[in-house]
């Protein structure tokens, strides 16, 4: 069991204090005094049949502030206000100033395609009070605690009617877009199943009609057989570069059993999840000796309240660079087309990251 | 009718010159003296149902060369051959050396996925001889005879039994990618027909289905009654920021009657695709007087020999900025849930392209 606290921000957001251990309260939520953006709106795209979000209050958002106006560290007296409090808490959870998704958009107007208000939540997940580092260099109970933060926001999030499908994500590194560096991830709650869950979750259930088993475990069994692309053996929950990835040092984290969402790990599984994935973003960061931007995702069941047997809960970690110094570009044939091209195989690149030493802390 | 001249490179590769009239023939074709790649094959990806494609020779190829060292430079005798022969060609496409499908590609080993070998074409199209510039800075008359060369390669590859679907594109910016700046694009001849065009014509064939007519062609109806977002009328090829549109400034481009494929396209309808397209590129490089760097493609009908009434050929454009200096980053939701995310609205942003003013020359 973890402890947490949840408060309220003077601008109405909400505030969710976590640590291992029971912390005393702390009394009141700091906001930086800006009024939170809610000009979010959904339109249908016709010939894709997806829905395309549009948060005007996004473009002008904070970029790459200073150290001395991190708004993700703890609210100083002298200062002007941040988002956190000071306190004992090891991992914050706050509603985004700027949601791309939130319970207070309004109706749109109408359009010649579908509109719909943008509902759902919108969360930044700060993994530690420092202002610098990486959640790969966090020590492993606090990698075990983030773990823990994500089940809980899917536990919480899932209970809303507007929220379909809960999403964990790290974009990591200014080479993804990341506007702030301290070290923190988000959490998207969707008012639907995101398209490419979808399309992963109708092949789990394709493939469980046809043999009665899950697809992700087929597939683990069959890479831990196979066993040149594993980057981290573990009983509960192996990492491996995918046979088939689509980015350069790709990998995928996964519980053996198939465990549908991030709250139904049991708290094995759940060490096994930190262990391997604390190995695998220290490995990226020692590859090349410099840190390795990545885009980290969690995929699992939708939160519709139906138990979702073809689902199996796992984490795909995406790199930015498929050479020191050089970017892999999604270009035409990925963006528009949908076609991946990898210059290296997943052997070779699975090779050079079992080649990296290092040890757990 | 345009003139075209046919020549074989030494090292096996097909070079073809185009020009707007006949041309006296040129002898030889160059090559730059290194071997093609040919290490090219497909993994099935079970969670995604994709191909992805592994093309190793890729990993080292040209980035970014001198001026001097430009393979689609002509090739002048003290120097060391390039792609192209000197002559009065306007327009050149050859096979590319380092492709990620090819007519040689090896059957690959087995794996825990189904395995192919990456047959299929992928051909670099020089839009001029000049080594700086771009498409859209490009006379009107040669902007015309690209599309012209984009049909005549979607009829050619169209007709090899390995090629299912023809992709013209263009990688415009080191931003997304580009490794030479000479003007230039690409056409793949894909051995499937890729997700992305095949959900469009998924859904394009639905509403074929309920209502008997066209998808794309009651979207322009409907962009052109609203008006709002139409930043090039042309009675025969409009060009628009799609009401849902996923990229800052996106637009496309589409002839009024749905033509399946670009050879399908009248020679007035070419004249309308290429003033819009031209009109479109000047005013994204005149909105901040700027380059600005953009993925472009065409999506057309397969080349299976079927009619494809549900198809209607259209060119999208993706820039890649959404403020200067501020690039928009695909990063979890777009790349990892497949949820684009918008700071401005299309009605916005087709204002301040409309706003742009340019002459066609």
């Amino acid at each position: 069991m973890i402890a947490r606290q949840r408060l309220t921000k003077p601008d109405g957001r909400a505030l969710v204090l976590y640590a291992r251990r029971p912390f005393p309260p702390i009394e009141a939520a700091p906001a930086p005094g800006i009024e939170p953006g809610r000009d979010a709106h959904l339109r249908w795209h016709p010939l894709l049949r997806e829905w395309v979000v549009y948060a005007t209050h996004r473009q002008n958002r904070t970029f790459l502030p200073s150290v001395e106006n991190d708004p993700l560290a703890v609210t100083i007296e002298e200062r002007r206000p941040t988002e956190l409090p000071r306190g004992p808490w090891e991992v914050a959870v706050f509603e985004n100033l700027v949601p791309s998704f939130t319970g207070q958009a309004p109706s749109p107007p109408g359009a010649i395609v579908e509109t719909r208000p943008a509902h759902g939540v919108c969360e930044v997940v700060v993994f530690t009070q420092e202002a610098s580092g990486s959640l790969g260099a966090l020590p492993l109970p606090r990698v075990r605690l983030v773990l823990d933060v994500w089940a809980d926001r899917t536990e919480e999030l899932g209970r809303l009617p507007s929220v379909a499908y809960v999403f964990p994500f790290e974009n990591r590194g200014a080479e993804v877009g990341v506007t702030l560096h301290h070290p923190h991830g988000q959490v998207y709650g969707y008012p639907f199943v995101p398209p490419i869950a979808a399309r992963e979750l109708a092949a789990q259930q394709a493939h469980l009609e046809a043999t009665g088993r899950g697809l992700l475990a087929d597939h683990l069994a069959a890479e831990i057989t196979d066993g040149r692309r594993l980057v981290y053996r573990d009983e509960s929950a192996p990492a491996f570069v995918p046979v088939c990835a689509r980015y350069p040092y790709e990998v995928w984290i996964a519980p053996r059993r198939a465990a549908p969402r991030l709250p139904d790990l049991t708290d094995a599984e759940r060490d096994g999840v930190a262990r391997a994935l604390k190995s695998v973003l220290m490995k990226y960061d020692r590859l090349w000796n410099r840190p390795l931007p990545y885009i980290l995702v969690v995929h699992q069941a939708p939160t519709d309240g139906r138990p979702h047997a073809e689902a199996h809960v796992h984490i795909e970690i995406y790199p930015a660079y498929r050479l020191p110094g050089r970017m892999k570009y999604a270009a035409a044939s990925e963006v528009g087309a949908g076609v991946f091209t990898g210059d290296a195989t997943p052997e070779d690149q699975a090779r050079e990251l079992q080649d990296v030493g290092i040890e757990l802390t």
